[in-house]
């Protein structure tokens, strides 16, 4: 239970930053070297480097060392249990929304009638 | 596109800790005064008035002042981008699976006539 909810903290962490949902977005397309990864940003190669390692350890990033070159691939799995996560809250907004929309049913056929007679008094005034 | 981008941030860097995901959860059963919020939790008032101020940055909390209690809700809208974002990933995770399984399946009938002789022959040797 705690290594679910550190995998969660990690998961969520690494999605919290608009550099590093651009790295996912990009390896979503092809695996890419540290140095294609890091050049579309203005951050030095420290700076995204540190962005990579916390990709790595969130479980979003595998890096496969080839001689001197790393290759990231995505490695979406762990976004599962986010969404997992995420969408229980998802389902209760959707309850509540039903809950709102059958009170307005209630209530609208609860005051029918008195509209009905109060459209029929209308009609009688021109 | 920076704003869905920040309200992004705030989301995830709300879910990306243990304190502030049992808050919500806790919400999610009814609506809390900020110390009953706050009494599940081994930490100062402090200290959970600042989670509750990363739950409301992030939409996630609506809180409403009623004299000098302050009443937490859950508002689980926030979520919704969030989920969206990672089914994007979701979907690309699963297509990669398709492509595996279809390879395979492709490989298994490339195979079967292979496999077959090597029945007929196996059956041959006692």
């Amino acid at each position: 239970m705690v290594d679910k909810s550190a995998r969660l903290d990690a998961v969520f962490h690494a999605l919290a930053d608009p550099t590093r949902r651009a790295m996912l977005r990009d390896l979503a397309r092809q695996p890419r070297k540290v140095g294609e990864l890091a050049a579309p940003f203005e951050i030095s190669l420290a700076a995204a480097s540190k962005h990579i390692q916390v990709l790595e350890r969130a479980g979003l990033i595998q890096r496969e060392v080839q001689g001197r070159v790393h290759v990231c691939r995505l490695d979406a799995r762990p976004l599962h249990a986010g969404v997992e996560w995420m969408r229980h809250y998802e389902r209760f907004w959707n309850q509540r929304l039903d809950a709102l929309e059958a009170l307005l049913k209630a209530e609208d056929r609860a005051a029918a009638p008195a509209q009905k007679t109060r459209t029929r008094q209308s009609r009688r005034k021109p």
